[in-house]
Protein backbone atom coordinates (compact mmCIF):
# COMPACT_ATOMS: atom_id res chain seq x y z
CA UNK A 1 0.00 0.00 0.00
CA UNK A 2 1.21 3.72 -0.95
CA UNK A 3 2.69 5.45 2.36
CA UNK A 4 0.69 7.94 1.06
CA UNK A 5 -3.13 7.92 1.84
CA UNK A 6 -5.54 10.61 0.79
CA UNK A 7 -9.19 10.32 1.89
CA UNK A 8 -12.79 11.81 0.68
CA UNK A 9 -15.96 11.19 0.21
CA UNK A 10 -17.85 7.76 -1.60
CA UNK A 11 -20.08 10.07 -3.38
CA UNK A 12 -20.84 14.17 -4.09
CA UNK A 13 -23.53 15.31 -5.86
CA UNK A 14 -22.64 16.48 -9.52
CA UNK A 15 -22.38 20.34 -8.29
CA UNK A 16 -18.85 19.93 -6.07
CA UNK A 17 -17.59 17.53 -7.92
CA UNK A 18 -14.18 18.87 -9.31
CA UNK A 19 -13.71 20.86 -6.59
CA UNK A 20 -14.06 18.84 -3.46
CA UNK A 21 -10.71 19.35 -1.56
CA UNK A 22 -8.79 16.08 -2.13
CA UNK A 23 -8.19 17.38 -5.22
CA UNK A 24 -5.57 20.01 -3.61
CA UNK A 25 -4.02 17.17 -2.25
CA UNK A 26 -4.21 14.44 -5.37
CA UNK A 27 -2.28 17.72 -7.47
CA UNK A 28 0.11 18.25 -4.88
CA UNK A 29 1.20 14.33 -5.46
CA UNK A 30 0.88 14.63 -9.19
CA UNK A 31 2.97 17.81 -9.54
CA UNK A 32 5.40 16.13 -6.81
CA UNK A 33 5.50 12.46 -8.38
CA UNK A 34 4.64 10.97 -5.08
CA UNK A 35 2.80 7.80 -5.04
CA UNK A 36 -0.41 7.85 -3.05
CA UNK A 37 -4.07 6.23 -2.66
CA UNK A 38 -7.20 7.50 -2.45
CA UNK A 39 -9.89 6.20 -0.21
CA UNK A 40 -13.50 6.98 1.38
CA UNK A 41 -15.20 7.72 3.78
CA UNK A 42 -19.51 7.91 3.42
CA UNK A 43 -21.02 11.46 2.49
CA UNK A 44 -24.36 10.65 4.66
CA UNK A 45 -24.51 9.61 6.67
CA UNK A 46 -20.93 10.80 8.31
CA UNK A 47 -19.29 8.45 10.54
CA UNK A 48 -17.95 8.78 14.20
CA UNK A 49 -14.85 7.27 12.65
CA UNK A 50 -14.79 9.88 9.96
CA UNK A 51 -15.20 12.91 12.84
CA UNK A 52 -12.37 11.04 14.85
CA UNK A 53 -10.05 11.33 11.97
CA UNK A 54 -11.88 14.92 10.84
CA UNK A 55 -13.09 16.77 13.73
CA UNK A 56 -15.35 19.16 11.85
CA UNK A 57 -16.50 15.82 9.34
CA UNK A 58 -15.29 16.97 6.36
CA UNK A 59 -12.71 16.05 3.78
CA UNK A 60 -9.65 15.57 2.87
CA UNK A 61 -7.39 14.02 5.46
CA UNK A 62 -3.98 12.59 4.68
CA UNK A 63 -1.99 9.69 6.26
CA UNK A 64 1.48 9.46 5.90
CA UNK A 65 2.49 5.85 7.52
CA UNK A 66 1.77 6.93 10.76
CA UNK A 67 1.14 10.35 10.59
CA UNK A 68 -1.99 11.86 9.84
CA UNK A 69 -2.96 15.18 9.24
CA UNK A 70 -6.40 17.14 8.64
CA UNK A 71 -6.86 20.55 6.77
CA UNK A 72 -5.76 20.65 2.85
CA UNK A 73 -3.80 23.80 4.17
CA UNK A 74 -1.64 21.80 6.16
CA UNK A 75 -1.60 18.55 4.35
CA UNK A 76 -0.33 20.85 1.49
CA UNK A 77 2.56 22.06 3.62
CA UNK A 78 3.94 18.54 5.03
CA UNK A 79 3.69 17.26 1.21
CA UNK A 80 5.68 20.83 0.19
CA UNK A 81 8.40 19.57 2.90
CA UNK A 82 8.72 16.61 0.57
CA UNK A 83 9.52 17.79 -2.71
CA UNK A 84 11.31 20.71 -4.02
CA UNK A 85 8.84 20.91 -7.08
CA UNK A 86 6.48 21.82 -4.12
CA UNK A 87 8.33 24.51 -2.49
CA UNK A 88 12.16 25.72 -2.71
CA UNK A 89 14.54 24.34 0.20
CA UNK A 90 16.24 27.67 0.92
CA UNK A 91 15.08 29.48 3.58
CA UNK A 92 14.06 32.28 1.35
CA UNK A 93 11.82 30.26 -0.50
CA UNK A 94 10.48 28.22 2.20
CA UNK A 95 9.01 31.64 4.06
CA UNK A 96 7.57 33.17 0.47
CA UNK A 97 5.92 29.88 -0.13
CA UNK A 98 4.24 29.51 3.63
CA UNK A 99 3.27 33.50 3.18
CA UNK A 100 1.14 32.63 0.33
CA UNK A 101 -0.08 29.54 1.27
CA UNK A 102 -1.73 31.07 4.31
CA UNK A 103 -2.81 34.11 2.28
CA UNK A 104 -4.58 32.10 -0.24
CA UNK A 105 -5.86 30.60 3.03
CA UNK A 106 -6.94 33.73 5.41
CA UNK A 107 -6.58 36.82 3.18
CA UNK A 108 -8.69 35.06 0.02
CA UNK A 109 -10.56 32.16 1.14
CA UNK A 110 -11.46 33.52 4.82
CA UNK A 111 -13.37 36.49 2.21
CA UNK A 112 -14.06 34.08 -0.55
CA UNK A 113 -15.76 31.03 0.71
CA UNK A 114 -18.65 32.80 2.76
CA UNK A 115 -19.07 35.18 -0.13
CA UNK A 116 -19.79 32.18 -2.04
CA UNK A 117 -21.94 30.60 1.10
CA UNK A 118 -23.94 33.73 1.24
CA UNK A 119 -24.30 33.73 -2.43
CA UNK A 120 -25.72 30.28 -2.40
CA UNK A 121 -28.65 31.57 0.01
CA UNK A 122 -29.74 33.81 -2.62
CA UNK A 123 -28.74 37.14 -0.76
CA UNK A 124 -29.44 39.66 -3.83
CA UNK A 125 -26.90 42.53 -2.41
CA UNK A 126 -23.98 40.12 -0.78
CA UNK A 127 -22.60 41.73 2.50
CA UNK A 128 -19.26 40.65 1.53
CA UNK A 129 -19.14 41.78 -2.21
CA UNK A 130 -17.33 44.93 -1.19
CA UNK A 131 -14.60 42.81 0.81
CA UNK A 132 -13.82 40.43 -1.73
CA UNK A 133 -13.83 43.00 -4.27
CA UNK A 134 -11.20 44.72 -2.31
CA UNK A 135 -8.87 41.10 -1.71
CA UNK A 136 -9.33 40.11 -5.23
CA UNK A 137 -8.17 43.57 -6.79
CA UNK A 138 -4.97 43.21 -4.19
CA UNK A 139 -4.23 39.85 -5.81
CA UNK A 140 -4.52 41.43 -9.09
CA UNK A 141 -2.25 43.65 -8.49
CA UNK A 142 0.28 41.58 -7.37
CA UNK A 143 -0.19 39.04 -10.01
CA UNK A 144 0.35 41.81 -12.64
CA UNK A 145 3.78 42.05 -11.73
CA UNK A 146 4.92 38.79 -11.77
CA UNK A 147 3.83 35.05 -12.67
CA UNK A 148 4.24 33.45 -9.28
CA UNK A 149 3.16 34.14 -5.99
CA UNK A 150 6.26 32.73 -4.49
CA UNK A 151 9.88 32.17 -5.12
CA UNK A 152 9.88 33.31 -8.62
CA UNK A 153 8.64 29.88 -9.92
CA UNK A 154 5.40 27.22 -9.18
CA UNK A 155 5.36 26.66 -5.73
CA UNK A 156 2.14 24.93 -3.43
CA UNK A 157 1.09 28.74 -2.71
CA UNK A 158 0.20 29.09 -6.83
CA UNK A 159 -1.75 25.62 -6.73
CA UNK A 160 -3.89 26.59 -3.66
CA UNK A 161 -4.47 29.86 -4.92
CA UNK A 162 -5.11 29.10 -7.95
CA UNK A 163 -7.80 26.36 -6.77
CA UNK A 164 -9.51 29.38 -4.50
CA UNK A 165 -9.54 31.50 -7.05
CA UNK A 166 -10.12 28.74 -9.97
CA UNK A 167 -14.27 28.35 -8.44
CA UNK A 168 -16.74 29.82 -11.08
CA UNK A 169 -18.21 32.62 -9.37
CA UNK A 170 -15.33 33.84 -7.75
CA UNK A 171 -13.28 33.33 -10.80
CA UNK A 172 -15.92 35.75 -12.83
CA UNK A 173 -15.79 38.00 -10.52
CA UNK A 174 -15.05 41.17 -12.66
CA UNK A 175 -12.52 42.23 -15.34
CA UNK A 176 -9.16 41.11 -13.72
CA UNK A 177 -6.98 39.70 -16.46
CA UNK A 178 -3.95 39.14 -14.76
CA UNK A 179 -5.68 36.63 -12.11
CA UNK A 180 -7.69 35.48 -14.84
CA UNK A 181 -4.29 34.39 -16.93
CA UNK A 182 -2.97 33.19 -13.74
CA UNK A 183 -6.04 30.42 -12.88
CA UNK A 184 -5.70 29.62 -16.62
CA UNK A 185 -2.40 28.75 -16.67
CA UNK A 186 -1.93 27.08 -13.68
CA UNK A 187 -5.44 25.07 -14.56
CA UNK A 188 -3.75 24.30 -17.76
CA UNK A 189 -0.73 21.92 -15.74
CA UNK A 190 -1.05 18.17 -16.40
CA UNK A 191 -0.77 17.55 -12.48
CA UNK A 192 -3.93 19.21 -12.26
CA UNK A 193 -5.86 17.92 -14.76
CA UNK A 194 -4.91 14.24 -13.67
CA UNK A 195 -5.82 15.17 -10.55
CA UNK A 196 -9.16 16.78 -11.94
CA UNK A 197 -9.94 13.84 -13.62
CA UNK A 198 -9.08 11.56 -11.42
CA UNK A 199 -11.77 13.50 -8.66
CA UNK A 200 -14.24 12.93 -11.72
CA UNK A 201 -13.93 9.58 -12.62
CA UNK A 202 -13.86 8.90 -8.70
CA UNK A 203 -17.14 10.31 -8.47
CA UNK A 204 -18.80 8.84 -11.51
CA UNK A 205 -18.07 5.26 -10.94
CA UNK A 206 -19.86 5.99 -7.77
CA UNK A 207 -22.70 6.80 -9.51
CA UNK A 208 -22.35 3.51 -11.79
CA UNK A 209 -21.90 1.37 -8.17
CA UNK A 210 -25.30 2.91 -7.10
CA UNK A 211 -26.96 2.30 -9.99
CA UNK B 1 19.31 45.28 16.37
CA UNK B 2 17.17 42.20 16.82
CA UNK B 3 17.00 39.67 14.49
CA UNK B 4 13.23 39.42 15.08
CA UNK B 5 11.54 42.48 13.68
CA UNK B 6 7.11 42.93 14.33
CA UNK B 7 5.81 45.32 12.32
CA UNK B 8 2.45 46.84 13.49
CA UNK B 9 0.67 50.14 13.06
CA UNK B 10 1.93 53.18 14.73
CA UNK B 11 -1.57 53.97 16.23
CA UNK B 12 -4.78 51.86 16.18
CA UNK B 13 -8.15 53.40 17.66
CA UNK B 14 -9.29 51.93 21.32
CA UNK B 15 -11.61 49.36 19.72
CA UNK B 16 -9.12 46.83 18.24
CA UNK B 17 -6.46 47.40 21.25
CA UNK B 18 -5.53 43.89 22.57
CA UNK B 19 -6.82 42.52 19.65
CA UNK B 20 -4.28 43.94 17.10
CA UNK B 21 -2.66 40.40 15.36
CA UNK B 22 0.87 41.40 16.11
CA UNK B 23 0.10 40.32 19.38
CA UNK B 24 0.13 36.55 17.71
CA UNK B 25 4.11 37.01 17.41
CA UNK B 26 5.19 39.11 20.42
CA UNK B 27 2.94 36.14 22.79
CA UNK B 28 5.10 33.23 20.45
CA UNK B 29 8.61 35.24 21.37
CA UNK B 30 7.40 35.54 24.54
CA UNK B 31 6.35 31.82 24.88
CA UNK B 32 9.84 30.85 23.17
CA UNK B 33 12.22 33.77 25.20
CA UNK B 34 13.11 34.91 21.30
CA UNK B 35 14.16 38.16 21.53
CA UNK B 36 12.37 41.12 19.10
CA UNK B 37 11.80 44.68 17.94
CA UNK B 38 8.66 46.37 17.18
CA UNK B 39 8.62 48.78 14.68
CA UNK B 40 5.47 50.29 13.03
CA UNK B 41 4.22 51.38 9.67
CA UNK B 42 1.37 54.07 9.52
CA UNK B 43 -2.32 52.95 9.68
CA UNK B 44 -3.61 56.50 8.18
CA UNK B 45 -3.08 57.03 5.09
CA UNK B 46 -1.63 53.65 4.46
CA UNK B 47 1.95 53.83 2.58
CA UNK B 48 3.03 52.58 -0.63
CA UNK B 49 6.01 50.97 1.09
CA UNK B 50 3.85 49.10 3.36
CA UNK B 51 1.64 47.43 0.62
CA UNK B 52 4.97 46.49 -0.90
CA UNK B 53 6.04 44.68 2.18
CA UNK B 54 2.40 43.70 2.73
CA UNK B 55 -0.33 43.55 -0.40
CA UNK B 56 -3.48 43.47 1.19
CA UNK B 57 -2.37 46.60 3.74
CA UNK B 58 -2.73 44.88 6.91
CA UNK B 59 -0.34 43.97 9.74
CA UNK B 60 1.92 42.23 11.11
CA UNK B 61 4.67 41.62 8.74
CA UNK B 62 8.04 39.58 10.08
CA UNK B 63 11.73 40.21 9.65
CA UNK B 64 14.06 37.61 10.46
CA UNK B 65 16.85 38.94 9.65
CA UNK B 66 17.21 38.80 5.27
CA UNK B 67 13.81 36.84 5.43
CA UNK B 68 10.50 38.77 5.81
CA UNK B 69 6.86 37.34 5.90
CA UNK B 70 3.19 38.44 6.14
CA UNK B 71 0.48 36.83 7.84
CA UNK B 72 -0.21 36.26 11.13
CA UNK B 73 -0.26 32.14 11.05
CA UNK B 74 2.48 32.14 8.57
CA UNK B 75 4.89 34.18 10.84
CA UNK B 76 3.68 31.56 14.32
CA UNK B 77 4.55 28.59 11.92
CA UNK B 78 7.83 30.25 10.73
CA UNK B 79 8.61 31.18 14.57
CA UNK B 80 7.43 27.46 15.71
CA UNK B 81 10.10 26.16 13.99
CA UNK B 82 12.92 27.87 15.98
CA UNK B 83 11.84 26.75 19.23
CA UNK B 84 10.07 23.38 20.71
CA UNK B 85 8.51 25.35 22.95
CA UNK B 86 6.16 26.66 20.53
CA UNK B 87 6.12 23.10 18.54
CA UNK B 88 7.51 19.59 18.87
CA UNK B 89 10.47 18.91 16.85
CA UNK B 90 9.11 15.52 16.22
CA UNK B 91 7.13 14.50 12.81
CA UNK B 92 3.89 13.18 14.86
CA UNK B 93 3.58 16.65 16.84
CA UNK B 94 5.01 18.88 14.76
CA UNK B 95 1.84 17.38 11.74
CA UNK B 96 -0.52 18.00 15.03
CA UNK B 97 0.60 21.07 15.32
CA UNK B 98 0.84 22.68 11.33
CA UNK B 99 -3.01 20.58 11.21
CA UNK B 100 -4.79 22.35 13.94
CA UNK B 101 -2.99 25.90 13.40
CA UNK B 102 -4.53 25.85 9.70
CA UNK B 103 -7.83 24.47 11.12
CA UNK B 104 -7.95 27.87 13.54
CA UNK B 105 -7.00 29.79 10.39
CA UNK B 106 -9.17 27.91 7.90
CA UNK B 107 -12.24 26.26 9.92
CA UNK B 108 -13.06 28.36 12.81
CA UNK B 109 -11.40 31.87 11.75
CA UNK B 110 -12.71 31.48 8.07
CA UNK B 111 -16.06 31.86 9.63
CA UNK B 112 -15.69 33.63 12.64
CA UNK B 113 -14.44 36.69 10.97
CA UNK B 114 -16.63 37.10 8.81
CA UNK B 115 -19.51 36.61 11.34
CA UNK B 116 -18.30 39.31 13.50
CA UNK B 117 -17.36 41.56 10.46
CA UNK B 118 -21.58 41.22 9.69
CA UNK B 119 -22.58 41.14 13.26
CA UNK B 120 -21.04 44.98 12.53
CA UNK B 121 -23.02 45.92 10.59
CA UNK B 122 -25.60 45.55 12.74
CA UNK B 123 -27.54 42.60 10.89
CA UNK B 124 -30.32 41.34 13.19
CA UNK B 125 -30.37 37.84 11.84
CA UNK B 126 -26.76 37.41 10.54
CA UNK B 127 -26.56 34.69 8.03
CA UNK B 128 -23.52 33.36 9.11
CA UNK B 129 -24.76 32.30 12.48
CA UNK B 130 -26.12 28.88 12.34
CA UNK B 131 -22.45 27.89 10.51
CA UNK B 132 -20.49 29.41 13.08
CA UNK B 133 -22.35 27.56 16.06
CA UNK B 134 -21.38 24.21 14.51
CA UNK B 135 -17.90 24.90 14.15
CA UNK B 136 -17.40 26.16 17.54
CA UNK B 137 -19.62 22.95 18.49
CA UNK B 138 -17.13 20.93 16.99
CA UNK B 139 -14.12 22.57 18.91
CA UNK B 140 -16.05 22.14 22.11
CA UNK B 141 -16.13 18.45 21.73
CA UNK B 142 -12.33 18.15 21.21
CA UNK B 143 -12.11 20.06 24.06
CA UNK B 144 -14.04 18.46 25.97
CA UNK B 145 -11.77 15.79 25.72
CA UNK B 146 -8.57 17.10 25.89
CA UNK B 147 -6.75 20.20 27.47
CA UNK B 148 -4.24 21.13 24.69
CA UNK B 149 -5.34 20.61 20.58
CA UNK B 150 -1.76 19.31 19.46
CA UNK B 151 0.77 16.26 21.11
CA UNK B 152 -0.62 16.92 24.40
CA UNK B 153 1.15 20.08 25.66
CA UNK B 154 0.55 23.69 24.55
CA UNK B 155 1.66 24.45 21.08
CA UNK B 156 1.58 27.19 18.66
CA UNK B 157 -1.56 25.81 17.43
CA UNK B 158 -3.44 26.48 21.09
CA UNK B 159 -2.08 30.32 20.66
CA UNK B 160 -3.65 30.77 17.42
CA UNK B 161 -6.61 29.13 18.40
CA UNK B 162 -7.20 30.97 21.56
CA UNK B 163 -6.55 33.75 19.99
CA UNK B 164 -9.60 33.43 17.75
CA UNK B 165 -11.76 32.16 20.25
CA UNK B 166 -11.52 35.07 22.70
CA UNK B 167 -12.75 37.28 20.43
CA UNK B 168 -15.12 38.77 22.98
CA UNK B 169 -18.42 38.04 21.01
CA UNK B 170 -16.94 34.57 19.86
CA UNK B 171 -15.91 33.77 23.15
CA UNK B 172 -19.17 34.75 24.72
CA UNK B 173 -20.88 32.72 22.08
CA UNK B 174 -23.21 30.22 23.94
CA UNK B 175 -22.78 27.78 26.86
CA UNK B 176 -19.47 26.10 25.51
CA UNK B 177 -17.63 25.77 28.74
CA UNK B 178 -15.01 23.47 27.50
CA UNK B 179 -13.71 26.54 25.20
CA UNK B 180 -14.16 28.93 27.92
CA UNK B 181 -11.76 27.33 29.81
CA UNK B 182 -9.16 26.88 27.00
CA UNK B 183 -9.19 30.35 26.41
CA UNK B 184 -9.19 31.44 30.03
CA UNK B 185 -6.25 28.94 30.59
CA UNK B 186 -4.30 30.05 28.18
CA UNK B 187 -4.67 33.55 28.17
CA UNK B 188 -3.78 33.38 32.12
CA UNK B 189 -0.17 32.62 30.78
CA UNK B 190 2.55 35.21 31.40
CA UNK B 191 3.59 35.37 27.48
CA UNK B 192 0.00 36.16 26.51
CA UNK B 193 0.11 38.56 29.47
CA UNK B 194 3.57 40.15 28.72
CA UNK B 195 2.65 40.58 25.07
CA UNK B 196 -0.90 41.93 25.56
CA UNK B 197 0.18 44.83 28.18
CA UNK B 198 2.93 45.69 25.44
CA UNK B 199 0.67 46.42 22.83
CA UNK B 200 -1.95 48.27 24.59
CA UNK B 201 1.11 50.19 25.92
CA UNK B 202 2.47 50.82 22.57
CA UNK B 203 -0.54 52.00 21.60
CA UNK B 204 -1.41 54.26 25.03
CA UNK B 205 2.55 56.21 24.51
CA UNK B 206 1.04 57.09 20.48
CA UNK B 207 -1.86 58.45 22.36
CA UNK B 208 0.28 60.36 23.97
CA UNK B 209 2.42 61.05 21.24
CA UNK B 210 -0.15 62.69 19.65
CA UNK B 211 -1.97 64.67 21.93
Amino acid sequence: MSRLVIWTYDWVPEGPRGFVRDLRLRWACEEAGLDYAVRTVPLDPKTADHFAHQPFGQVPFLNDGDLELFESGAGLLHLARKSEKLMPGDPAGEAETLQWTVAALNSIEMVSVPWWFLGLRGAEDNPLTGWLQSRLDHIEGVLKEREWLAAGRFTVADLLMADVLRVGKIRSFGDRPASEAYVARITERPAFKKAHADQMAHFAAADTARA
